[in-house]
């Protein structure tokens, strides 16, 4: 796979899975690209030149197996791999993703907390450690953890960043209200809460201007 | 504002927003589609497409003013609009999003949190108060709350999202990871974090298949 597919075809990778396993679900083995397109939202054109980036799935005349399109799809996703992951900062948000169901259902594994905080070092969330900030570098090289959560606060998010990728991070999640700046080689998904905020102020009002 | 609007469109406008809000910060005052296309990664046409949906911002030869735009943004994005809001589940994520900026900034306003849970009812998170699920409904109609934010187990997100609405909520900001079903004059913007985090998993596995 080294063609480029471009952000906003993987953007909507994600989604295509999600209806697919509900599909299988509801025992729905086969669907046509139209009928996909009902459910999903976008048009079937759009549907078949967004597979097509990754071969061609769909039979014409019988459309999609939805099974195969779903194990591929977790295939192209890298939902069959895995990753070991640590949190930092363990305050609430990442007390609540270290709660977070979504880790179970893909790769990765969270391994531990970590936090600056004396009054949260040493606790435990579910059969998480939070650990002292001073021990990540060793945990990160000991544990083999290639992926970090960032759920510090804004001003510490860069900074963390650049201490994460030299001790050996490779892939970083932030939800901190801030774009970090990596190098090219690391993987950042951005976590824009005000984005998504600021689609439900539109539609609220939507049809008053 | 009566012409329907691509919610494709909708979604890419917050980024507008952002980015115009850094230009400023730059004290960049004019910028053309191209320009604005290199820093935002979509199109030059693209871009034009999407803001002609608005009225024309751009002027032949000039491009954009930054700050008018900007402003037309914060106006469709309805940023200058004021909805009372609650936060129903007063959780690690309740509690997190209780101190999210991104409230601050746009035009909701948290007046309470609400929980289930007697060891939860009573404390304040910054100064606002977690109040007893109880007291929700006289809650909502007396302080005139328009908004909800859903953070409670995903078992319990529907029939929360029913009683909301029966209670006169106009829309949900919904984090727990389902969708719900609601009446078509109810506006539910849905946080779908496994989305961000299978994009983080695609890229991380990219080019290894």
């Amino acid at each position: 796979m080294s063609k480029k597919v471009s952000m906003a075809v993987i953007r909507r990778l994600p989604k295509y899975h999600r209806y697919l396993a509900d599909l299988l679900d509801k025992e729905v083995y086969r669907i046509s690209s139209k009928e996909l397109s009902e459910i999903i939202g976008f048009t079937a054109s759009q549907i078949r030149q967004d597979l097509n980036n990754f071969g061609g799935f769909g039979q014409q005349g019988y459309g999609y197996n939805v099974e195969e399109l779903y194990n591929e799809l977790s295939k192209i996703l890298g939902l069959d791999k895995s990753y070991n992951t640590i949190i930092l900062g363990a305050g609430n948000l990442g007390q609540a993703l270290a709660n977070y169901s979504g880790f179970r259902r893909s790769g990765f594994k969270v391994k531990a907390l970590f936090d600056i905080n004396p009054r949260l070092v040493g606790i435990k969330i579910q059969d998480l450690e939070v650990m002292d900030v001073e021990k990540m570098e060793e945990f990160i090289k000991k544990e083999d953890i290639t992926i970090a959560v960032i759920c510090t606060p804004k001003e510490k998010a860069q900074e963390s960043a650049n201490k994460l990728i030299e001790y050996g991070i490779k892939g970083i999640w932030n939800f901190a209200p801030m774009d970090i700046t990596v190098p090219e080689n690391i993987k950042v998904e951005e976590v824009n809460l005000s984005e998504s905020l600021y689609v439900l102020s539109y539609m609220l009002n939507d049809g008053l201007m």
